[in-house]
């Protein structure tokens, strides 16, 4: 059994303790929020493990994962292991494994997919970095990745950033897949041809080519609201869609669905859209076509 | 000279009626208006005209074009010519000239571009049917048609339909240009690196690659409203936007731009979007993300 | 037990003959492949059948299917029932229902997803038309369907039609989570970022957002050839993605995922671009930019 | 007249030095190409301007441009202005401008349109920068732009960085314009309903809402070869399409048009696709349909 410093207990490294725990190994966790943390700084944590230390951390992609690093570099030392597993860029990884090589600890990307869920069904891993450093942290992973064959919930992606990237790409294309659903569901509520919407989608659960968890996803959704209409159609974005239509245009490979998906969201958090203000005066700049005055 | 029955004088036919007759043409109009109407009917209009007769049509398309349509097949007699220059389908225009032929009289289909500048600027004219039947409408198609040479504001495009197929696409190019502009402004616009983006838009009028009647157009919009706040971000479409996504799907032409502009338009409409509440609702399940909650 | 007739015994009829068999239901298959069939005609398939008669078409899609039925509806009668579980469209349905309606005989249109998997998985099930007849065959959808509670792999969409809408959907879906995988694939591909690419997909199977049936195959595939080279990049596609475009259009819903879809499809298949031609020309008419000469 | 210094006398650098002449400016040039060079080196074209002077860079952008710009800080000094001409992406120019002004030099972006048709139709300029260095450069500015008014083919479009900002998003926006009328165009020769589509394109010039300089420019390019048959479907893009995306990334700006325009020129450079083979993988997969084997 591994003793694992946890630096991050929200919704995704509070579960991620627990199942960690369920499986047997020790962790000390840490939050900035006292009433989850097991412990009261990242000095104490770091101090209640046992070398060689290994330090997960799971707290927001950016700044506070990269202050986080800086601070855990001047605490760990020699053979210890730090492992980002939050939705980091890859980008950041190079530079967060340099600054900790500076101080002789190894550095491991993870991408860490399963949202809520994993705690009971596992997390989807993808790593990047050197062998070395996997092997060291294996136990963790086998406790977090879901039952069954490890290859099947796991992957060595390749060197330090190759886990975020595959992660960027794993969300890239769930973007695209959670739009496939969502237009085919708004031309089923549409076009009024089938009856009960809900039960033709809850009907693909088994032997169709679209079965898949997202769609039983959507099956809950339904379930617990059959037009959806407790919601608004608002979208945010977390930056890997983002990324990956970045690396799509660096790499010069066409990403016409993701893309597609991302300007969805763009759009759906638009009260008035100023590309379709123009359109509106250039018709009726040309044609006389009728308009829509606000406040008409 | 000719004389001409134009049916239909709303902002099209009626800015023709003045352009032709400013030509030297006769021109007798019927509209179900009488205060525009030089007729009282349909039958009166034939009865004014002196045989070979010409009547343009110029009614909004589909059933009321083809009701007109049938109508003057029983007015008009062997030797005259019927010309729809409405916004019609081209796959209208076989029926119409079969049930015309019947009565021995001719048809072209003419797709008329330039709307409500037309009148001072002369409208681009592309035309499909017999060539016995243009060169009998060449003096009408000489009036309405642009100054200059006669190649470069009028086409005679193929057989029956294919003008109005000449227009379609002419359209769904239109709509594609629009929205590459409107997405130009809009990013502008959000991006404020640029103070001044009307103005940096009326500079684009000279020397550019882009110069066009559409930027024209659009400086004019932005001339009396510069940030076309005036104005709701919603837009309508006519069909031919629409027919001409059709034809690339029965031809298996790509046509992501035009799609695109297309779809802007539909979601322009939208007070919500089914689609998005799904997508919203996926990421809730998996990933337990907020949502906006209907009145919230 | 049920006594069923089925027509068409190709890839998915033969399947499902077997899957109806070993349910203990007895099929009398007809087919125009001698090898395959049990009868020699129509009539003699009809004449085997037990009434009331159940007949199930599985024939391709369009004058096939349509001849089928017109043939059918001569040979049975009052309170027979024909399925078809083609992928007609759903446009034809409405006239095949009323066709038989004349000689008494019931229908029912369905979908049928699962391809060559079907036989042992089960097919997923979309049924059109009235309960009372949806009750008859039920013995047939239970034996067809995949093990599981009924609900998650069949459902009854709605009046006639709405089964091969609700299948047409459910291809339209289909055709956006498999591009959105192929992005991602060749994005992983391109950016040599992830050094195991069929290692980082297999290991998507498990925990992931991404986990689905389609990606199974996706692994499936890689094993046999990790970088699909063995494989051209052309893809047909046999109608049902171009008409859920199609009803995106009547029903105004925005389809940017799914158009995508398709016209990647219909660009692989292009030897070379007209359209694609028309840029090359125009960067070099405005900017004297190289283009690529034909045997240049 | 004022005394300018020219850096790179490509394509347009050498035509932008005939048009300046022609006005009445004294021009020094200087190119690496000794045949077209005016000057031996940057030192002696500087010691050739009359101070404060003036140098315009027209080298490619990128390290060709970064590095002129640090040669030329170290040959300029107080009261001198250094205008960037290139296509340079423009967050380029913020250090461009610290570095110069860290001599007393003053910097100017300025986006130039119009390419090879610029030296005798004048060039499209959009300027960033302090408005007394604009002043400073006005009568360069007055003799490149187009004839008319100054406003309609020149703007200052704001702070430094602001002209290449302007210009990017003009060459996005070209971007669609050019594939909408690609898409037009293929679907008019695909279809077949068309006889003459030269012929309709060539009518497309004068009256219609489609009338531009791109279309101008399509129009001399089927003269030359009707069916745009010499050239090859491939098509290069040089920075500015895909720095627009990403500013629309950046912005969430929904950009549909311009993405969909920038995939099909990386569609069109690939000799086969790893997405589509993925597809083709798919389908092979569940459905036993067919795949084209490389060489098969």
């Amino acid at each position: 059994m591994v003793s694992l410093g946890l630096v991050g207990l929200g919704r995704m490294g509070f579960n991620m303790r627990e199942r960690l725990r369920a499986a047997g190994h020790t962790v000390v966790g840490y939050d900035r929020n006292a009433e989850v943390s097991d412990v009261a700084s990242l000095e104490e944590l770091v101090g209640q493990l046992d070398g060689p230390r290994i330090v997960w951390v799971m707290v927001p992609a950016g700044d506070p994962t990269r202050q986080t690093v800086l601070e855990l570099a001047e605490l760990l030392g020699e053979g210890d292991l730090l492992i980002d597993g939050g939705n980091s860029k890859f980008t950041d990884d190079k530079r967060n494994a340099e600054i900790l090589a500076g101080h002789g600890v190894g550095y491991l990307d993870v991408g860490v997919s399963g949202g809520v869920w994993g705690k009971e069904n596992g997390y989807g891993l993808m790593v990047g970095g050197a062998a070395s450093d996997v092997e060291k942290a294996m136990p963790i992973f086998d406790a977090l990745r879901p039952d069954g064959p490890r290859e099947e919930g796991f992957s060595h992606a390749g060197d330090v950033g190759a886990g975020h990237y595959a992660k960027m790409v794993h969300n890239g294309i769930e973007y695209g897949l959670m739009q496939a659903f969502a237009e085919g569901f708004e031309l089923l509520e549409a076009a009024k041809v089938v009856n009960d919407v809900p039960a033709v989608i809850k009907g693909w659960q088994r032997g169709t080519v679209v079965r898949s968890w997202l769609l039983d996803l959507l099956v809950r959704a339904l379930d617990e609201d059959p037009e959806l209409d407790d919601l608004e159609g608002y979208v945010e974005d977390s930056g890997e869609g983002r990324w990956t239509l970045e690396e799509a245009i660096n790499n010069a490979v066409p990403a016409p669905v993701i893309s597609a998906a991302l300007f969805a969201r763009f759009a759906s958090r638009q009260q008035d859209s100023a590309a379709m203000r123009a359109v509106a005066a250039l018709r009726n700049q040309f044609g006389g076509h009728a308009v829509r005055k606000v406040g008409g």
